[in-house]
């Protein structure tokens, strides 16, 4: 069996996220190229990654002229998303494109339909769907162990903002698109519906001096939804946020209730008279999904060696974008929107 | 010094929580009257206090004319608080009236007004603010350990449905004002601003026989809320709900987070192959909160005996019944609404 | 019903544990003299306590040729009790007395036998047994909820060191009577067994002054225990401790295990960058087991109103003298003690 | 870089957990051979992990005269640790040694003189050095953040008895070789000080049919330490235990106090009315430590690549030994015991 080879499109920091699992954990692949339109940032992530002959790239297409590959890895900035994946597709290429999937809904439809002619698997990077804890919540309520959900939250506060591009909501969506895309995602996966109704609130507590380019920037929000099914969800986002990285949901059903995730780093705990009980919180979402982000690229070396449908498809990346766009029509028109169809 | 005597309106299950900590906890007052209008149930609860004279009345005049006390410890209806408050107040009686406080900010008016005329002690029960779990959170909140509040999340979700009274949102408000008063009340008193705008969705999951007589009853809600501080809230309400009675609360600020409150009924913990591990969970507010009705019913002897103002007046009781009617409103028309002024 | 008439004999801190409880929460009973040694100290706490007819005395004998009370509540130096005691008992009071009980089995025994064939109520102070958690346990373990017990943990680590009295070990038996008693306690009563061999360490980390003048002390050990049905005991003493108040226990059972007690003062959790997730611990003995000092004074008054036997018996009170005095044997001959009979 | 080539001795629990890290997680690195005295087993494993060239091998010189590797997993009962090991320096081949290393700490010298001579890496299973949260407590106690260590308690309690060998402690060391090896070395480790004297207490409460054969079988125990510099230790152990797979341990220092570990297996939560509010608890050490086992063999491989010395030598294997033989001796005299030198 050869090795999966593997061209990572992006050099910052979610593609070094997943070379390194790649490099370090997934027995049966291999890194073999870098895009990265700042070619500086390219060539010095393909020299950690010990490239056997070292190729960097500045765009998809040299290094498609250039040297074989099996599977691109995308982590650009959400816009350039459908360009990379719809090259990579026409030249038979896997594709596993980080979240969000694309700013609108119809470069989603573009993008399925480029992968699905190509004959090519597409994976979106909702890493959550892989996280223990998170896989063990989901069997928990289709087991029926709390019964229906009727009221689904889930939130995620980001430490760090995204890039600069991302700070234009029409650029790029917004926190909700960047940072809160996993919990659309979350309420949805662990519902079984489709979103009908959104309800936003937003405002910008700590970023002024964003506000004055992007008067439409913010970095708190919270969302109330209604599922098809019924269930209610409500999300709450926070970036930048400065207690740490956070991310957990709770699941009331009409027989219980269930907690998802915590913000423990660690099971160590200290108590000392001056600081009191201490644990460690997690502080960045590489390492609160480290054993997510294994299983998700070992899942799409395996879809592909396998011929399989990726558990997180390009509907499921589709689906979340749809929503989070309703979410900032929502939040912009200070009344509740519908989900179209 | 002379015990305060208290004369309890309303035999019903609140009224028993409160007459039992008059009986066992408080020192410097005695139970000397009960009126509730079925005589029988007030005589039943008369017995168990070993009243001395053993004085069970229909209705408030009758216990007035026949009996002397300086307080009344409201926990009839909702809709019949203003005119049992009103009674008293123009009787010079001290008055302690449970949450909601009534059913209409004019009530409420009204009820403050004849207090204020009269001189007398008036409280409200929102006895979280007694809760040392709650007080200690506003103290680190004051303190600024986590910033400035910018999303404050607040649930209830109650084991068991009020009367039948209760079931008809048009005399009582609904879920919103019986249960989740609390959270509405928490929520102002950690921000430390008053309501702006509110859009809240409701549904009912598990109580279609109820739906057929009262077609706007509903068991589960969502609440999205605006300050006029800029912060955020989140309410989320379940009754009846299966699993337990649940009271928490979760505060982000600028700076950090903070949770409040705990499902645990016991630090006890226990594991067996069987049954994993099992932590007792809080069945019931009486016990959730028993430390705090102690510490309330405490405090409105010592406002009385010391002409102090208590720590929950009318006007909380008042805005908290109009961010309520505001809710409802919003669920019925589906959209989001201003709180007036 | 006539209050019961408290004499509190012992002014210090246990005392003042005591009185306050009886002041504010314990409504049949009324405190009516104060004995202590330091007249200074009797008087103040008379005072805060609004005697009717303000008495402190010097002694026992002049507070009952002066005044009339039904109980004394014991809570001086421990080698004082047994004086106290049997003069309270001939004159007919009853007795509550604070742990360790005395300083030999034999003081044990006069005791016992003074109430006894007094036939007054005589109560030891292991409040432990009255803290709601630790009931619990209790019933989960008599349910085999776990099975048998197999292994029990049990340990103490105290804040302060008690009055110079107890540094010298021949005095005072030292740390493992002062703060352990309630762990030898504790182990016995969970396992419903007697002991039958202890061994013991001891160290002195902390306090190289106190060992100038009394070589044998020490503040840090660890206890390894065997009970006559096979169940082992462990137990570890840290005072002075300087991060807290812990009181905990863990038991193995044959079928499970089950942890009692926690580290934790308040439900309330803050998390912020500097400081990670914090969790205020307890502080005081005072707090902790406030709950279960209420239930101990009340369980107290209900024995003598009502004729009946106290849960911690004399009996109880000298099997932890006992076990205390063999595990300070064994702490000096570097070997295990069996226990007399 | 050439991958390393291992050959696992030993195809059964332990065998395959290294192994399929190996085959899973560890990059440079390949399982080229398979030996066990159980061919049948041997082979079983060596299909499993596709070997090139199937070799699986009845023992050890039949592997080394047919095939090429260059390190031994040693994974067989303690009792045939030595001659493997000495077999496998004495042809160059490094070795990881699992834990206990040997029966005597005659033979663990024998081990390490071998390995040293032929200047191979000799590593010793003790994973829990490898784990991130007892790492993260180690980093803290040298950081003095709980000032310094004064008692250490560790546990394990394990659900399933070793093999039919173990069961003779003559030829085992019993159960506190076989699952406590682990406590023995964390506490001195975490101390960083020898041990200096032992007192142990053992029971059979659920294992009397293994009595009848081997009388001295012990399935709980419990174990007090002295180290030289005066920490004392506690060690509690049950195996086999029903509950679960449970390994922790409590540092209290001078300072404050530290837990390490947890028993739960999740952070999800459930609660409903039934069953309270349950976690799931760690069933396996293959899952608790999976984390620990990853790094335990990438360290290995790393040590051979790189000619460093490992993290958990000989010495640290044979030191384990030694308080483990000296705690069985103080169970069969029932007195403590002093490490010789």
């Amino acid at each position: 069996m050869n090795n999966i080879r593997i061209c990572l499109i992006g050099a910052g920091r979610a593609g070094e996220v997943h070379g390194d699992v790649y490099k370090d954990y997934i027995k049966n692949s291999e890194i073999t190229a870098i895009v990265d339109n700042n070619i500086e940032k390219a060539k010095s992530l393909a020299k950690k990654y010990n490239l056997k002959r070292s190729f960097a790239f500045h765009n998809l297409k040299n290094a498609i002229d250039n040297i074989k590959f099996d599977a691109v890895v995308v982590t650009t900035p959400t816009f350039t998303h459908p360009d990379y994946v719809i090259e990579a597709a026409k030249n038979k290429i896997h594709v596993f494109c980080e979240k969000p999937m694309a700013t609108t809904t119809r470069d989603c439809d573009r993008m399925i339909k480029a992968c699905s002619d190509a004959g090519v698997t597409l994976q979106i990077g909702f890493m959550r769907r892989f996280d223990p804890g998170f896989i063990y919540a989901k069997n928990l309520i289709d087991k029926g162990t709390i019964g229906k959900p009727i009221i689904i939250k889930s939130l995620t506060h980001g430490p760090g903002l995204p890039g600069n591009w991302a700070l234009d909501i029409k650029n790029s969506n917004g926190m909700l698109a960047e940072v809160n895309s996993h919990d659309f995602d979350t309420i949805r996966w662990l519902s079984g519906a489709e979103y009908e109704r959104v309800y936003a609130v937003a405002q910008n507590f700590n970023c002024a001096a964003i506000a004055k380019k992007f008067p439409d920037f913010y970095d708190t929000a919270t969302v109330s939804l209604t599922l098809k099914n019924g269930t209610l969800g409500l999300i709450d986002s926070v970036c930048p946020c400065f207690y740490g990285y956070d991310a957990r949901a709770e699941v009331v059903g009409s027989q219980g209730i269930m907690f998802i995730g915590s913000l423990q780093d660690s099971t160590t705990i200290t108590c000392t008279r001056e600081n009191s009980i201490v644990i460690k919180q997690t502080m960045s979402w590489r390492k609160r999904f480290h054993e997510a982000y294994v299983a998700e690229d070992r899942h799409f070396i395996e879809c592909i060696l396998g011929s399989k449908e990726p558990l997180v498809s390009g509907i499921d990346g589709k689906k979340a974008v749809e929503v989070v766009i309703a979410a900032n029509d929502s939040i912009l028109k200070g009344k509740p929107v519908n989900i179209d169809r």
